[in-house]
Parts: structure tokens; C-alpha cells; sequence
């Protein structure tokens, strides 16, 4: 139950190819899923990375581009057509109701089970979701439409229980729930047991950072800072620099930068254009500034 | 340039497996690409299939469910990042352009070519589209909602000319055009040389039908009579014609009784449920009424 597992199910741009799928991700919490974008295809790459459906209630979109959101209407279909009943919540920019409301009317017009789209404002980090796992953050990006980034700070686990000490005092079940929220044990003549010597700390809870589509934008820095893991967009190569200008993509070395000056644990590249028939140059460029980077591929699960 | 090639890239029904995409295929006529619906996944296959996206200008959509036209927004998108230009025509249901139209102003406002639906009314067979090669009949269809197959009736070729000939009696260039529409050569001293010494027919013209979505349904076999490919969905088997009723699907059983009944050349099965881990049960049970047929799989090209 200490999952903290980051699923890539597409890391293409927006031109189909042999080797990517467009944007997709699953943030695996204490098996709960958390998806990132849906491009087309998603649907099928869940499938074949055998991911469990049901754990899906919570879809965060960055933006508006279809390379990041056509996989929706597939997917909400199939969740109805596997029997879905609990509320989905898709959180995205406001023109995203707007947008696919109709699609969803048309198509899934007996789904049994009902969309939320919960409106999410591009240009201000803020909290836009929380459950008893995370806490989930906008980060504002800097593209050529509106479009944020997700923080995800997972919250601390409760401690584990040592056995040993359970068994030595004689703790009645009852009691250790309270001991896992903190409490001392008293024994019977009074003795005060503290916590700590019942308890050992579960891990360190963690921190995953996704910012994609974005030119190079120091203010996200601040927001990122000392994530265990960031995915950055390395669409470009620095050789293609204006085509990133042009486009409010980022190269590699950009990546890299962002990921250097927020001292992040490690980086992820993703986002890739069609036109490197191998990636490893973006590797090669963005591991001279930050060594501890990796790129992204179709089926790639990081554990963290 | 005597091609009649149909592809097959995707066989699947709505719930998505790791073996099947939803529904579409292309037919090649003479190097012209014909695609007939166009599940979610579609453009990831026209390219995985080495099909040039150039070539594509008609789309034939059978019916307004999610498994045969979600696909569509991320191809009209992509054919515009691949710089089309000439007019893309869609023929389908009515409805399509009230549903995908606001989808397309929102997602691909910069389109550099423009969309155009051409409203298909399912209820009647009629000539849809048509072109030098090609005309194209609508094929009403029995599902849940207004569905229609298509017939693609191949135009005659001109006939060959026989080189030998020409160069024998010397004729001109500019003739040659005239003996392939048919003329007789008429020689300096005044004999005719009949059409038929000079050329030599092409190959004989060929007809394909594709019937999905659908239920058993007699009314479509004097249209589809004696095709020479007949694409029918077999999305049951028999043992399971219970639930093909209930949906308004076929079992392989009745798709082999319509190409029987029809004197087709060759039956191709598709449009398979996910509940079968392995299609040859529904092979078998169509073989049995009608040898002449073959499963639908993915990357299939079946040559005429």
C-alpha cells in the first residue's frame, strides 16, 4: 500500500508515429489512479498496461490541444460500458464542459454513471483536488493556449505499527488506531508507553511534478522545487530551438535547466516530436546539465 | 494502377483488448484511399500501415457510435499539421455535422483545408459519392440506430493498349486516347482496324460491400449480390445470439447465411466482441455455411 508509481501510456507530441502515443499518463497512489491527460489511445494503452479501470476516478487535463484530451469521449464510453456507477471527475479548463458536454450528451447519453468536469483556472497555482492520498496543485505553464501543470503531493502515510510492542504491552485492537494517529499507551499501573517506541515511521511522502506543453518558464520553479520526480515537455532539440520559440515548446537542455534549478530528484523527458527518428540526443543534451534524467517511453512504469 | 486493396486496420468492437482497435478500414483503388469509419486509434494505424495520408480525400462513416467515429478529430487535426490542403469530404450520418462541427471549430481553428459533411440518409440505398473510379451506394443496415453500409462498385478501366499494334500501324500519339475509348484506327489507304485488335480489355471491375453495424437483415442481399468481397461483423457466435438480438449484432453464423444467400466471392468477418479470447469459433461456425471465409485481424491486407 506504499505505491507511488508513475505509468507512461503515451509520450508523442501531437503528429502520430510508429514508436509514441499522444500524452497520457497514470499516477499509481496506494492503487489509485490518477490520470494525466488522454490523448487518443489512451483507452487502449490502460488495456494493454493492465490497469485497472475502477481505480480511475480522477482525469487531469493540461490543455485544450486534441494530442492531450481526444481520448476522453473513447474512454468515459468504456467506462460506461464496463459498468461504471461512481462519479468521474475530469478537472480541466473551463471550455472543457463546454467542449465535450455535447460529445458526451450525444454518444453517452445512458451512462450509468455521471462526468464532473471541475473547471480549473490556468493562471494561478492553486489546489484543485484532495483525497486522504494527495493533494493535487495547478502549476501555470506558459503555452499557446492556456494550460497548467499538476502537483502532486502525496500526504504522509500513517506510521507502521511494531508488532513486537503491541504483543509485549498487551495494546488492545481498539486502542491502535489512536496509537497509528499518534497516541502514548498506558499501561495499567499508569506507565506512559510513548508513541515513538510503538511506531516506526511509514516513508517519506512523496512529490511528482507534470509540466507539459511549456516553453522554458523559470516561474514554475518555486512550485517544483524538491519534487522526487518532475516530467518536463522536451518536444525540441536545442539544434530546433526557434521551432520551440515558435511553437512555446522546450528543449531538452531547457528541460534539464528547469530541473537543475529546482533541485528535483530526478527528470523525466516526454512530449516527443516525430521528427527525431531517436531520442537519445535529447537524453545526451539535457543529462550535460542534469545527469539524474531519464526519457519516457510507451509501458514505462517509475517507481518511486 | 489496377490496386484494390482493402486494409484492415481495426476489427475490434467497443470495449477496447489488447488484440483489436475499434473499427475502420481503407480501400485502396488505384492508388486512391477510401476509408470506411474511423474508431479512436484510427490515424496511429494509417500510419503503423505505411498508408499515405495524401492519397485519403473520402471518409464513409457506417453509424454515429463511439467505436466507428472517434477517431475522426484526431485525423482531421492531423491532416492539417501535414499541411493538406484539398477539401476532405465526410459522408455520414446527419447528425455528424452537428455533433463533430463544434468540436473542429474549437480544436483545429487553423485548419489549412477545408471539412465538409456529406449527409448520408440511412434509410435508402443511393448513390453517395462517385468518382472515375469509383461509385459508392449507401447499404441501410438493422442496428440500434440509423446505420448504413456501403457498396463500392468499381468503374471499368480502359482497355489496354497493345503496343505491338501501334507500332505496326504507325499511329499517331494523339489517337491513342480515342482507340482507348473505344475507337477503331482507320489506315492511310483507308482499312479499318478494328477496337478489338488494338487493345486488350483490363481486368474486370470489382465490388466490395462492408455491413457493420448490424442484425441479421435479408433486405440487404439484392444490393450486395454476388460482390466480390463482402465484409460482414460477426460480433457473436452463435451460442451467444441471445445478446446479438438484444444489441442488434450478427453471429458469425448469420453473416456466413447473408453471404451465402448473396453468392459473394469472399466473406471477411470483423467487428469481434472482446468476450472471445480466440476468433476461430466463429471461423468455423461460418465456414460451415459458407468455406469461402476469412477473419479480419489488423494490419490485413486482402488483395482483389
Amino acid at each position: 500500500m506504499e505505491r507511488f508509481e508513475l505509468n507512461i501510456l503515451g509520450c508523442g507530441s501531437a503528429l502520430p508515429t510508429t514508436r509514441h502515443f499522444p500524452s497520457s499518463q497514470v499516477l499509481n497512489l496506494r492503487d489509485k489512479l490518477y490520470m494525466i491527460d488522454c490523448g487518443e489511445g489512451t483507452q487502449m494503452q490502460l488495456r494493454s498496461m493492465h490497469l485497472n479501470f475502477n481505480r480511475l476516478n480522477q482525469i487531469f487535463i493540461s490543455h485544450l490541444h486534441g494530442d492531450h484530451c481526444f481520448g476522453l469521449p473513447g474512454l468515459l464510453s468504456t467506462l460506461g460500458l464496463l459498468g461504471r456507477t461512481g462519479e468521474l471527475v475530469v478537472h480541466a479548463h473551463p471550455d472543457a464542459r463546454t467542449v465535450f458536454g455535447p460529445v458526451l450528451d450525444y454518444f453517452c447519453r445512458e451512462l450509468p454513471y455521471s462526468v464532473r468536469f471541475n473547471a480549473v483556472d490556468p493562471y494561478k497555482s492553486e489546489l484543485v483536488y484532495e483525497d486522504r492520498t494527495v493533494k493535487v496543485y495547478s502549476i501555470p505553464l506558459k503555452h499557446r493556449i492556456p494550460t497548467c501543470g499538476y502537483l502532486f503531493r502525496e500526504l504522509p502515510k500513517s506510521p507502521h505499527i511494531i508488532r513486537e510492542m503491541i504483543d509485549f504491552y498487551k495494546i488492545p485492537v481498539k486502542q491502535i488506531a489512536q496509537i497509528k494517529d499518534g497516541a502514548d499507551f498506558i499501561t495499567g499501573d499508569g506507565t506512559v508507553v510513548p508513541n515513538r517506541q510503538l511506531t516506526c515511521p511509514a516513508k517519506s511522502p512523496k512529490k511528482y511534478a507534470y509540466c507539459s506543453d511549456t516553453a522554458y518558464c523559470e516561474k514554475i520553479i518555486p512550485i517544483i522545487e524538491g519534487v522526487d520526480l518532475l516530467f518536463h515537455e522536451a518536444t525540441f532539440c536545442e539544434a530546433d530551438l526557434i521551432r520551440a520559440k515558435e511553437t512555446f515548446h522546450s528543449s531538452a537542455r531547457q528541460a534539464a535547466m528547469i530541473a537543475e534549478k529546482a533541485g528535483v530528484g530526478q527528470l523525466v523527458l516526454g512530449h516527443f516530436s516525430a521528427r527525431y527518428p531517436d531520442n537519445s540526443v535529447l537524453l545526451e543534451e539535457a543529462k550535460a546539465i542534469f545527469p539524474e534524467t531519464i526519457l519516457a517511453y510507451e509501458g514505462q512504469v517509475i517507481k518511486l
